[in-house]
């Protein structure tokens, strides 16, 4: 190929720059220049790019640092692509810029909103009979991409919240009056991130004791007897909820007005306090609730080395079937075994995979609808398998420079 | 020395395990019998001993991994002990458990109110002509313990702190719409730990650009105008507040009512989301607060090595001073230099440290009250130096098994 571009969108993840780490690699050996876009789409249409070529001298150390860092070395954006027939001039814009820069495939990294952006420019190729190639690379903490078993930042973000757990369940055994901690997850709609605190559980440990998930319809009396229940046996109770936990009517479990984003999202906060305030107005004892908030998704300090090594190998992939000729797609992932772990990396086409979501199985979620079966632990298990080594320099861990973005 | 006990008490951090090991394997080459009280003085006066000569066989890797564990081991209390003129009858019952139990040293590792309890026990002790000798070994979180450079415990939270708030300089950075994040820091009137996420800042990174600590008045006008102003300058604001800021009136900045403990503290929730709701109203743009929480004291995975090799020899050395016949003093830091950094061990009296708090100098953060100073950096930045060595095990921290305090 001539030359390629990269690009992230979307919510930042720990692993999305292993995927970036996995094209420039790839590229940099395939392709004449590798140009990166700033904040995503805007990037490409204000032909506001990095050229990765310039690096060549410090390569390797680059990418194996990049690989590590949190978030988007290339900055987001939220921009969502219009349909070409509601605006063809952006389309002809951004046609015009890939074919001034000799672009022959554009990859973007990203979650649901990314698909769709890649999908469509993907179509709108189709279209006009462009030999462009467009390829998206997944990511999402959320793990709600369809098509693929599991999706890149996930596994570290999981593996995060399990060491948390098992930490706050250390930190909240002791005292011996009894006492509720309310640890909420981030998931709007699918409670992935949720469940993976059941793999802080372990032979001494069997906190948290209840875990509820957004999938299964959240009910405030049958929680303050699950609670209660628990209390009956121990001091000690803890509980993960996702911040998405809504009632049988689908509204909110929150404390604060809930507002939504241009996507019509609704960004959510409160679910944890609102517990909070619930078991301290229904069984007046201590209780605490705890936000894991954006931490989770950035604690790349403590990244599943499962998880950047897949999402680096999806990068490599991604350039890969671009140089095979596929356009429209996205590679995913493809568990063959549990034990030993083994996962290979196929593709699925982009108009399959956008604006779709994967929830919960609701034969994952115990009857009850107040924890994880054991066939959920078995898959979540490899995916916080292994450590990453971080370079450390006075005291704190050594990520890639991001003073470009600036 | 015959027998001796050690006993925890007070908020947990990640290195009160590790004082416990110093305590615990200097007791073994010297005394008899080593024993544990479960729950702090509660412990003691029920009589709820574990015996650690039991563990000889396997002890090394027992203090090994003990050492590297977050929270309290033994469990904790928030018990305070009455003066000895206001219930004489808990002060004979201890004595006579040390009796009967040939106990000739009680170390109790805590904080303020610990110090306290063990300072009241020594005074007993005195006043009744024991030779029993008690020694407190430091701990806390918050950094607020007066005659000793610093507290163990202190470092592995800063570490947490300002790793955590690197991190999150690198995911929110990556958006070009203006927006404001706020962390909020545990400290309830000392800003210690707030003050360390100045240590995030390095040659790419300014943030946070804002530190507000409880030893000034907090101001809202002020406060508005100082992140106006950097607004002006990048679209990424992001502000370190400790949870204890106050006006001038000594009110809590906070969302929620203050509730009391009853030592009388005030268990504060809120400053954070307070500043988050008062942005959105004055400037009106996507502001976000993050509150660190239980995790930030209790993120054994990334202990400063600084901190729990300090903490243990503390431990140690407390039982040394106690073999040298000391009784009725607490082992402190003293900082001998920073470049190349180094401490040593010496005593202070417990008389002299209880129900004392060390608050940050005013001198140590700028005129305006947003910020620290260099001074202050240059202080921190020794103490979250080193990484210490974890085991892994399915993907988590291998950390020792707790299960005696259920």
């Amino acid at each position: 190929m001539r030359n390629i571009i990269v690009a992230q969108s979307g919510g930042p993840t720990t692993a999305i720059n292993a995927s970036l780490s996995g094209v420039l690699s790839e590229g940099l050996k395939n392709c004449n220049k590798v140009f990166g876009a700033l904040h995503g789409i805007s990037g490409v249409l204000s032909e506001n790019f990095i050229e990765f070529n310039n690096y060549s001298e410090t390569i390797s150390e680059f990418l194996g640092r990049l690989k590590i860092s949190p978030a988007c070395f290339l900055g987001s954006c939220r921009v969502k692509l219009p349909n070409h027939n509601e605006d063809l001039e952006i389309y002809k814009k951004l046609f015009k810029t890939f074919e001034k820069n000799e672009i022959d495939a554009f990859f973007y990294i990203g979650g649901n909103d990314s698909m769709d952006t890649i999908s469509k420019l993907a179509a709108y190729g189709d279209s006009i009979g462009s030999p462009i190639r467009f390829v998206g690379v997944p990511k999402t903490v959320d793990n709600d991409l369809i098509c693929t078993d599991h999706t890149p930042g996930f596994g570290s973000a999981a593996k995060f919240i399990a060491t948390s757990m098992l930490e706050m369940a250390h930190d909240t055994a002791i005292y011996e009056v009894p006492h509720v901690t309310i640890v909420e997850i981030m998931g709007r709609n699918a409670g992935w991130l949720t469940a993976a605190a059941a793999l802080a559980r372990n032979e001494y440990n069997t906190l948290p004791q209840l875990i509820y998930l957004p999938e299964v319809p959240f009910d405030k009396k049958a929680f303050i007897n699950d609670v209660k229940a628990e209390l009956s046996k121990t001091n000690n109770v803890v509980i993960a909820v996702s911040e998405g936990i809504k009632d049988k009517d689908g509204n909110y479990i929150q404390n604060d007005t809930a507002t939504q984003d241009k996507f019509g999202h609704t960004q959510l906060s409160g679910a944890g306090k609102a517990l909070e305030l619930l078991v301290i107005e229904e069984l007046g004892l201590k209780c605490r609730s705890v936000e894991l908030n954006i931490v989770q998704r950035c604690a790349a300090h403590i990244s599943s080395k499962t998880d950047l090594d897949e999402s680096e190998n999806l990068g490599r992939m991604a350039v890969k079937f671009a140089l095979e000729g596929e356009s429209g797609i996205m590679p995913v992932l493809k568990r063959l075994s549990n034990n030993p772990y083994k996962c290979e990396i196929e593709f699925s086409k982009l108009s399959e995979i956008a604006n779709k979501e994967r929830l919960v199985p609701r034969k994952w979620i115990t009857e009850k609808g107040n924890d994880v079966t054991d066939e959920m632990v078995q898959y979540l298990k490899p995916l916080i398998m292994g450590e990453i080594i971080i370079n450390y320099r006075d005291g704190l861990p050594v990520y890639e420079n991001i003073a470009h973005l600036y």
